[in-house]
Order: structure tokens, then sequence, then C-alpha cells
């Protein structure tokens, strides 16, 4: 760690006078480590669409589901369109091993490029699910939409998906239902466009007022 | 990693047999990595409160915006009624060093306790700034609350708020404007009660079609 002594400081105009992509790399990296996942469509056409997000979030265990943030004229509106126009899309953790493609999904391809061809990743479908999942990836979640929710503010659009499908590649599973995405090597992404491994400190019990934490 | 041949699958009937717990356990940790946040509130007899957020995600660049997800009927019930009140709230990045304070955030005290003081972390207040902010947080962040959008799909909430002020320990600024929230000591959190220290794999270059993906 650096100097804590350090401190810097920036109020809204600040933030205003950044130049845009300076305050994209700021703002991007202040909400903290972000999921890092694969978006899997298939167009009505039957063209398979595949999309980095970083903004992938837990939303509910009962019913479940999980929402991301898609925001307004960048690349994945392919995956707007194509989960709209289906129903359907996954979701799959970005590992270790296929950081450099993942992060290349995230280039402007045109609607009709198969980015898994481009990238070189391998769709994999189920039966009677029509959104390709990674093959490569070590959880892989299928989702049907539920809703799509305007944000006025600043026209991103929430998508809501209600799990599916869940499939988990190695032991990574507890008893207790917690899936050790570490073990799957999953990575954690920073910013825009930093990419981390992770290293458990470990997990808690659940917290008792009255009782001090401690680990399980 | 363990071995990828083991495959283990579910559909959404084997979600709904899982037993409460396990099913929160289980999907709490679909999602990939999650952000680690306290969230210091104050309320309208000025008592501070302080609360673990798993949920809080970057929402938009110009204008920065964060946004993070308040399940109904919970421990952080506490922190909405707050910032709904005074419309101002605190983000404050959980890192290794104050783990298991934070953690211990996440019980369910009475309102009128204050979070500070029972886990042992201290208040830090700016001028004109109607929310504590941790003071032994590494980033910090001042919100300005800017919407509450309900999600009808299951009774939660979207706190919208709009970043005014912006307090970095350390010498994490890049030039380009990335902060390395991973010297600051960050933490990520999978599932509900597992929290990660980061070990960086690198910054990518912006992806452009045409282009092999590299490091910066």
């Amino acid at each position: 760690m650096s100097d804590p002594n350090i401190v810097q400081s920036f109020n809204r105009d600040d933030i205003k006078a950044m130049e845009q992509r300076q305050r994209a790399n700021f703002i991007n990296s202040l909400s903290g480590f972000k999921s890092a996942n694969l978006v899997g469509t298939q167009s009505s056409q039957g063209l398979a669409n595949l999309a980095l997000f970083s903004s992938v979030f837990h939303l509910g265990a009962d019913p479940a589901l999980m929402g991301m943030i898609v925001r307004p004229h960048t690349v994945p509106r392919d995956t707007l369109e194509n989960l709209m126009e289906t129903g359907y899309f996954t979701i799959n953790h970005v590992y270790k091993n296929i950081v450099a493609q993942a992060h290349q999904c995230s280039a402007r391809y045109p609607a009709e490029v198969d980015e898994f061809q481009v990238v070189g990743l391998s769709p994999e479908y189920l039966d009677g699910f029509c959104a390709p999942f990674v093959a490569e990836s070590q959880v892989k979640i299928g989702l049907r939409l539920e809703q799509v929710l305007p944000i006025a503010l600043n026209q991103t659009q929430m998508v809501i998906g209600a799990i599916e499908h869940v499939i988990l590649h190695g032991e990574t599973l507890h008893e207790d239902g917690y899936v050790d995405i570490e073990k799957s090597g999953s990575v954690a992404i920073s910013g825009l466009d930093g990419y981390h491994e992770t290293q458990s400190i470990g997990r808690f019990a659940y917290a008792k007022v009255g009782q001090l934490p401690r680990k399980l």
C-alpha cells in the first residue's frame, strides 16, 4: 500500500473540469472492484454476439435475479437488441485464462460480426435455450429477460434477468451454497481496463449484535 | 484452480428447491466479484449510521453517478431512511485492514445505535456535508441523492447518487484518471461473506477492431 498520509480531494467542479476520457477512468474506478462477465446473445437471424460487461450485479436470491447496466449508443447495443428480441441471454464469468479474449470483446465490432469467432472463444448451446454460453467459462448462467428499466437520469438501461440455468465447472460449490469463484479463477475489474486475480482473506460468520466478528 | 472437467448443472427448479440460506449463498455468488463499501448516513436527529453494501455499482461518468441496491426490510433500511431524509450519503471502500469491522456493520443493530462506535471506526465530516465519511477508508465518496427507483419485481430499491466529493489517500491516481484501488488496499466480496484481496493481471489498452489485445 502507498502512504495514506498523502490525501487528494476533488469536488464536483474538479470532476466536471476533467478531460472526458480521464473522467471516465476516474469515475469508473470509484465504485470499487467490479464483476467481469461476458454476455452472450443471439440475434433473431441466429447470429451469436458476445460482449464484455463490468456492470452485472446481484439483484435478489428469491426470485433469483441479476441486473446489468447497458449504456446508450455503445457496443453492447447489439446485446440489448438481441436480448429484447429473443428474451434470453447468458452471463459467463471471465476467468484468468481468457482475460485477453474477453477484453477484445469490448471492441466496436459491427452487428454482423460473431465475436466468438473473432476473439477465439467457443459458443456452447443448451437444448431449448436460444443464447450462447461461453464454453471456456467456469461459471455460466442462462437468464430469461424479465424487464428493461430505463434510467432517465443518464439514458442508461437496467436489464433484469431471471436465472434459468447455472453451470459450474470444477469443485467450487460448498455445502452451504457458496460458490468459490476464486477457485473458479474468476477475475475482478477496476476502472475501465484493469483486471485482477484474487486472494481470499476468508469468509466471515453471519454478523450478530453483541458478538465479535469471526472467520468461518 | 480445480478440475474443470467436473461439471455441475442447476435449473430453475433445482434453485427453487434449495433451502433459503443455501440459495442466498448460491445466487449471491453468481454475479462475480462485488464491491465492498461502507455507506455512511446521518439521521435527521444527527445520529450517524454505517452499513455494509456489496451492491454499489458504477452508473455513469458524466454526470458522475453511482447506484446501489437496497433490500426490503433489512438492516440497511436505516441507510435508506436517513439518505431520503437528509439527501446525502457517503460511500467508503472497505480496505484490507478494516474488513472485520466492516463485516460487523452488517449485524442488525437498532436504529439508535451508532455503528461507528460499536465496531470501532471513526466518522469524519466535511464542512457543509451532512453524512459521515469513514476516516480509515482510503477511497471516500460523498454523494447527493438523485433518485430512489423502486424495482417492482422483488421490492428492492435502487438508490442513485451524484458524486459531490472524492477523497483519495495515497498515491493511487494515475495521470489518465485511473485510480489504483488495489494499491489502496480495497477488497472485493464474493457471495454473502467472502472477502478477497486482489493481485493485478494488468491494464489493457482500449480494444479496437483489427488489433490484438495488448497490455498497457
